[in-house]
């Protein structure tokens, strides 16, 4: 069984339980943060604390927590070697529901939890990911990592009944990202394509990396949207994220991209990003 | 200390707990609906319970809560007598974290509490409400009630800290609803418009009967979306909502709406409908 940290206790993931009149349960006022654990390390976290702030900030919500200094101790409890951390913060218990927050407001609510995952070994890797275009008809204050996720979950499960593997969303005919994850393609000129994110998709703490590990590489990258056609016509198209790392999509709605198998340069990137992963310190920023 | 309906148990409302597994804290799968309770009887249920199905439907919940055989009793361990019954049912417990539902599905987690409120003597059916214009940025899946509900909470603090009582939403150049209520105007020409409900708002079960009692008086009734220029000549506003029925509003943007005082024809439309409900039998629908 899982030992699970919650508002400074270490608790068995039995006991771990929050009040119903948790504004996370209620009003879905929370975010969350996910960070990939390789050889019992937790990676990019400055990153992530980056953005958590930034998306506490967006959600109303003041909390200090001091994840470094839990959350190593979480993946050590739990002996996890590879797989996730995940994290959450709610605007907590106000004793009643109200759309308001009294004054003071309620200490938030915190919790963070291990996954195992096979993030490396990944077979998915190996095969390419299938997906299928749906309307992106989510909320549009994206760029924070919040927990209004029905969207993502409802897409997800159109995606499982096309008998696929993912959905990517789609708006004002172009692609945003993939229902958890920042999509990008290396387009027909061999140039990576990737939706900026100062607005309409979550900043990627993957995407970070594989920018930086694209240009190291010598590609040209172009931070703006990019069409269905221009997907279509691509040579390559792949996922990031925290949870999965870096995954080729070989088909969408039904068409190869490219040669319809991983591509040689999303597979190069993918090695390097993993590579990357092992050669971090612990909580250590990316070099 | 409330008693709170917890998956089928009495508890107390300190007692009353999910798992940090529920879908409804981690994903926001969860839907739910607030109904008025007037002189201890609970009203318009069938229209909420309609409601309820469809936003479970929406959602990819399977519930069959007999909620008839336990909100009365609810209402009567809490010895309410106006105010409101809240329920809330998520897509359960899975045991971890996974955007898409195992097979067989968990049991949905549902829960039922009570909130003593003043809904007839309410002081703002005499003062009126002042609103603020703001952009409409939640999620499009607005017909099912769900609590996907950060956006409604952090627009309700803008409007708190604008110094008014609420927020209208506006999208597309049209006011779409209140935070968490319709939003109706009686126009230039004496005419009730109101936002159609087949999209883009949520199917207000108060605005059901908003729109019988207009038509009764004889009024004429358009349902379709109106500018903010239509807003500011309108010679009245309000909003309809289970939680606060009907009340005026007569401020938007710092300007005064009619005569900046609250509409004759809006305390004619609320006196008749807390009549309705008055009239209301237990559980029974409006006549």
């Amino acid at each position: 069984m899982r030992t699970v940290w919650l508002n400074g206790e270490w608790v068995g993931e039995a006991d771990a339980r929050v009040s119903v009149f948790d504004r996370g349960l209620l009003f879905g006022q929370s975010v969350y943060e996910v960070a990939p654990v390789l050889a019992g390390r937790i990676a990019n976290w400055p990153h992530h604390a980056a953005r958590l702030a930034n998306s506490l900030a967006m959600a109303g919500i003041a909390d200090a927590t001091d994840w470094p200094a839990i959350l190593p101790e979480l993946v050590a409890r739990n002996g996890l070697a590879e797989g996730r951390v995940y994290l959450q913060i709610t605007a907590g218990t106000a004793g009643d529901r109200d759309f308001l927050l009294p004054a003071p407001p309620p200490a938030p609510t915190r919790l963070a939890f291990t996954q195992p995952a096979v993030l490396v070994d990944n077979p998915k890797a190996a095969t390419g990911l299938r997906v299928v275009l749906r309307p992106d008809l989510r909320w549009q204050v994206r760029t924070a990592k919040t927990t209004q996720l029905l969207y993502a979950v409802l897409m997800k499960e159109e995606a499982r009944a096309a008998g696929v593997d993912d959905a990517w969303l789609v708006e004002g005919g172009v692609i945003t990202e993939a229902t958890s994850a920042n999509a990008h393609i290396i387009d027909a000129r061999g140039v990576l394509v990737s939706h900026p994110v100062d607005q309409g998709v979550l900043p990627g703490v993957t995407r970070i990396s594989v920018m930086q590990i694209a240009r190291a590489m010598g590609l040209a990258v172009e931070e703006r949207a990019f069409t269905p056609d221009e997907l279509f016509a691509a040579r390559e198209a792949f996922v990031s994220a925290a949870g999965s790392l870096v995954l080729p999509v070989v088909e969408v709605d039904g068409r190869a991209i490219g040669t319809g198998t991983p591509g040689a340069l999303t597979g190069q990137i993918r090695r390097r990003y993993i590579q990357t992963l092992f050669n971090c310190e612990g909580l250590a920023p990316l070099p």
